[in-house]
């Protein structure tokens, strides 16, 4: 991972394309420079003028005649190549470049990118853009942009893909009174993009949370690997937007058919320990109550309210967003009928009644804080005539104080009257909303957080298996290329499954009558014969299935009307022989899968299998790349197939065992093959004892015949 | 329906207990009488008192010696019952009891609150109350309430369970600038309760948008007719707090399994053409969207930007809450070709780029306003330094004016310097929200309304099939009364089933061998035999099934094997003889079913059928007393079951009009019999021609044995 420390904080900038005319971004540049209190050098460079603001300007950036760790470039889009060359010849380390005009115009754009690109290659230029509103670290201080103003300073760093998004952020959070530690817009991200900005974000001292507000990623592989070490250190919370478009091949496949566009951002995020954000103000929702408060232990609420309305909507809110409801020891309840008046609501939520003061929420929060069955406290306050808002307040600070291990969340409803309490709240670092809903949305995110990153830190990766035989497959899929197939038939899929040990109801091929029969002899009966040609896709549509067949003679006469019937209806179809399957007894039947992501790679696939797959879609994913054995786990207990193999309404249970093992031996199978675009084991009947897939589908990269 | 314009409009208001110290109640009363420009005649009430803020007092209402249409009662709770009487001596015409102590204290307080009631019956009194922060109407005006100050005047009325929720939102619309018609306080509900307030609003000239805040609903039935007249007249928007406390027995059904416990008043609101708001802010949100704009024609939603990032959110927002993007004519795309920068997108959402000014932004609201495929405009501003965003008001606020039809949202993204555009568009009644998601919820929610609206102008009642025998099965219930049972068997459901021409799998009860053979006879084979005992549930435990009987001889020997087998197992089980039913073929199977309500009655299931029910969970309800064929239609189309039944996978449709029957003659049954608690018929097979309930479950209500 490179180190941006020098970009946040270089010891000299040159702002390349200064102007002397405010409104100009060249000037709104060199003037937000000066105005952040920025303490290294700054040098504008104009070969039309003398001074900017104060300071002396260069005709060129090589006329500087000092180090330069960093330049800003604003000239027009045709100057860049050669100021951003002029730069490398100065041994400037980083650029900012502004300018837009390069591959979101596309066409010459591209090329122009391109170049600048291979330019900062040449030099060791590491670069930012193009195509940005800047960079800001509120610390150091340095506001390299030209959005109007600057952050209010504080703990978050807010990584934007979009630049005008950065702007109406900053405008909003300066009233909101929201602040940042660095302030980041990507622009293009030709060279550096999130990884690079999450990585050193969670490397900077001054930054408690990170957000992102992405459109794609770049590199899959490299952000799952630094989104899941950044998570370890401190919260990391993304808004993505835009719909993927991986899968749009797969969709040919079941397992396709139940992956969401979006489903593979969600699932990286998942295993990354990432926190996903829906909206804009969830976002910002969240990272206020990351900011100032330490993460919950576990997932239990308790509300303090002083009106039944919100105390009931809280409740309400805590199971929409899965937490629990605290239960009060004996010891609070006790203290509570000894302190409260006789009509208050001694469980939780903890109803204070119209004519509490402040000082009966103080009794109640010390009461809720120091018991151990409360992980986080909500208090609620309605503004009746008799409260303080502002005394409330201040007893919530002491609170939140005194009880340093259990966040404090608040919502004061209200507006003039509840409005200095609310001040005091967020300038202690106390998480405040208008309404209740969110808080708990809020509380839920750091719930999750907690849980994900307690499963990141102790991931262990999926150990490979050592009994397989990589060369058995390679030369399956080297035959198939060679025929000019993508698509394997029923007895090249069973060879790569019993490679890989993934347990399958063999499918053999015959190329007469007699290896049937010997086939199944050896197999046991009763079998099923089918056509195998790689042009024969519904193959009972042509005679070329016949089932439970019992006896040697039948398995003849079998062979013989398959072949005459296809030859009938098909006379051209290249026909391989015949396939000979044993038919396996009735099981719980479920699906094993793996479809390709663009971004990330091969995702896996389980659920419930046969032919309603695509009606019931009950399935869940996970990234084969971060697969460990708990998400192999805990992916199968989120479908409703778990629910059966767990022996449903009397059945005996599956072997569960060997099913985990099933995946595991896909997904690295999955990772093993970069060639293979998709695997559908479909069904698989799972047994008390083993599994069989009894219809496996493999799929090879490339145009589809 | 009561009339209650009087009460929003009363000539004359005593308060009764009206106290001359500030800080009281009984001041704060007079004083929000006063200050809110009351015109008619204010009577304090205090024998303790000459006058109070300007007003002569008296010792007794009785003493005024002119009529008082309303009296606020504020006197503590034991004196309440006398002044309420005193009331009724002097004519009051309406109640407002703001004393608490009554139903919400338990003991004394219930017992309290029924004599209030009594009293009001006695001298036809209508009383708002008791326990409530009282009530205004900004249009009279009158502000009979304690709460600290009025709200100001708009076009919502807001009527709401819990007090303190109305004393905080009454803070919060002030600093939100959000203007209300009427503002209801409803307390323990003991005489006026929602229905008669939601009616009195949707009378209301003044207001446009009904608001509630519910805890429960008083009378299921009176809610459904009312709601439904209103929400024909404006929008109704509920923010229904606390799980219903129904289905807590009907969890014993299949039905009831898979109804959550907020189910019914989802359903209900659903019928209704109540929009459900989920949050505090989507009910205000939703609020002020519909105030001042037309309702949308169709889902079809047009963005404009300056910036890329937010018009993918917003677009990720359109598809979220179930919208879709216009897509322009060939005019539109043309006229934005010609006029817009290249780089622009003409498409949608329309990307002005990041130096639009604000003309960019009038040709292109001009253009998507005028094009026929725009139901509805959003637009976003990102404070950019060449827009103007009040000049982008102004001609947002021209053209919202220009196109009256067309409803207009804004998100204008920002703080301070995009507050002037947002004052401006607020004050011309043009929605604007920070973020966009949010904008879209709201659009979401009136598209709901536009349709649920004319869904249920249109709504004809399902008419009562003529031909069902009432008597038939009346018979049958009190034969299972008069044995103590709750739950019928087989033969008697098939009795229900037969009477109501509900097609069912016919099951009769043989009493000897004989008898077996000659049903099976006319059943025709292969035949099921069960025992039919009211205490044998788990029947094949026991040896009371027999399956797949092909010959009289084997009905005969299977009869007594299985008189053998249960005698043995359990000699004390009285037993009624053995159940005969055919075996029916296989088929696409359902489920059909009824649980109660304690509030709104008998709910209707439908969904897939079989032995999964409970893990498939795939069921759509409907409340059977509002009911209508397209309800049967639309929630069959809602489940997963239809796509099984319309034909899966090549398998043949099934015979659609025969389950849409099944379904009307089962809810005909449930509103004809109150007596009945629970209805299962799992499953249902369907086949291309007819259909058969293979197992009726029918419970009645009482305790189960």
């Amino acid at each position: 991972m490179s180190d941006l420390h020098a970009l946040f904080n270089p010891r000299s900038v040159a702002v390349i394309g200064a102007s002397s005319k405010p409104g100009k971004i060249g000037y709104s540049i060199v003037e937000n420079l000066k105005e952040s209190g920025y303490t290294g050098k700054i040098y504008p460079v104009n070969p039309n003028a003398t001074e900017i603001l104060g300071y002396p300007c260069f005709p060129s950036v090589k006329d500087i005649g000092q180090p330069v760790d960093e330049a800003i470039i604003t000239v027009p889009a045709k100057l860049v190549l050669n100021a951003a060359r002029e730069c490398g010849e100065a041994g400037v380390k980083f650029l900012v470049v502004i300018t837009a005009g390069f591959k979101e115009i596309g066409g010459e754009g591209v090329q122009r990118e391109q170049e600048l690109v291979n330019i900062c290659r040449q030099y060791n230029m590491r670069m930012v853009g193009p195509n940005v509103v800047g960079i800001t670290d509120t610390n150091t201080p340095l506001n390299a942009s030209f959005a109007p103003g600057a952050p209010l300073q504080g703990k978050i760093a807010f990584i934007s893909q979009s630049g005008a998004m950065l702007i109406a952020i900053l405008d909003w959070s300066r009233s909101a009174g929201i602040g940042f530690s660095q302030f980041v817009s990507m622009g293009n991200k030709a060279d550096l993009n999130e990884v690079d900005f999450i990585w050193c974000a969670a490397q900077d001292p001054n930054t408690s949370v990170i957000l992102c507000y992405l459109e794609d990623v770049t590199d899959g592989d490299r952000f799952l690997e630094v989104a899941t070490e950044a998570s370890k250190i401190k919260p990391v919370i993304i808004l993505k937007s835009g719909t993927s478009k991986a899968g749009a091949r797969a969709a040919s496949s079941h397992t396709g058919a139940l992956a969401g566009s979006d489903l593979a951002y969600e699932t990286a995020f998942k295993q990354c320990g990432v926190i996903r954000a829906n909206t804009m103000s969830e976002l910002f929702d969240l990272a206020v109550a990351f900011i100032n408060q330490p993460v919950p232990k576990n997932s239990r609420v308790a509300i303090v309210t002083n009106s039944g309305g919100p105390g009931i909507i809280a409740t309400d809110s805590v199971e929409r967003y899965d937490l629990k409801m605290s239960r009060f020891n004996e010891q609070s309840k006790e203290y509570f009928k000894q302190n409260l008046p006789a009509e208050s609501s001694f469980y939780n939520p903890v109803d204070l009644l119209g004519d509490a003061s402040h000082e009966r929420y103080r009794l109640a929060m010390e009461t809720i804080l120091a018991d151990e069955n409360t992980d986080t406290a909500l208090i609620l306050l309605s503004p009746t005539a008799v409260i303080d808002p502002l005394k409330t307040a201040e007893i919530i600070v002491e609170m939140r104080k005194k009880y340093p291990d259990k966040p404090v969340f608040t919502s004061f409803m209200g507006g003039e009257r509840i409005s200095e309490g609310n001040k005091l709240l967020s300038e202690s670092g106390i998480p405040c909303y208008t309404f209740p809903e969110p808080a708990l949305q809020a509380i839920s995110g750091m719930v999750k957080y907690s849980k994900l990153r307690e499963k990141v830190m102790n991931a262990k990766p999926l150990a490979p298996a050592a009994d397989v035989d990589k060369e058995a497959v390679r030369k399956v899929f080297a035959e198939v290329v060679k025929d000019g197939r993508t698509a394997l038939l029923g007895y090249e899929t069973t060879k790569v499954a019993e490679a890989y040990k993934i347990p399958v109801a063999p499918v053999y091929l015959a190329k007469s009558p007699d290896e049937a029969v010997e086939l199944a002899n050896k197999l046991g009966y009763p079998v099923v014969l089918k056509i195998a040609s790689p042009e024969i896709l519904h193959k009972s549509d042509v005679g070329g299935v016949k089932v439970g067949l019992e006896t040697a003679q039948e398995v003849k006469e079998a062979y013989q009307a398959i072949m005459d019937s296809v030859s009938k209806a098909l006379p051209d179809a290249p026909i391989y022989g015949i396939e000979v399957q044993k038919m396996m007894p009735k099981g719980t039947e479920i699906l094993i899968g793996m479809i390709k992501d663009a971004q990330f790679g091969p995702m896996i696939a389980f659920g419930m299998g046969g032919i309603y797959v695509n009606l019931l879609k009950d399935a869940s994913f996970r990234l084969a790349k971060c697969m460990t054995r708990e998400d192999i786990e805990e992916m199968m207990t989120e479908t409703k197939a778990y629910t059966l193999l767990k022996g449903y309404r009397g059945s005996e249970p599956a072997d569960l065992p060997s099913i985990v093992d099933a995946i595991a031996r896909v997904t690295q199978l999955s990772l093993d093959f970069a060639e293979i675009a998709e695997i559908d084991l479909n069904p698989v009947v799972a047994y008390p004892d083993g599994a069989a897939a009894l219809d496996v589908k493999i799929t090879l990269n490339g145009e589809a015949k």
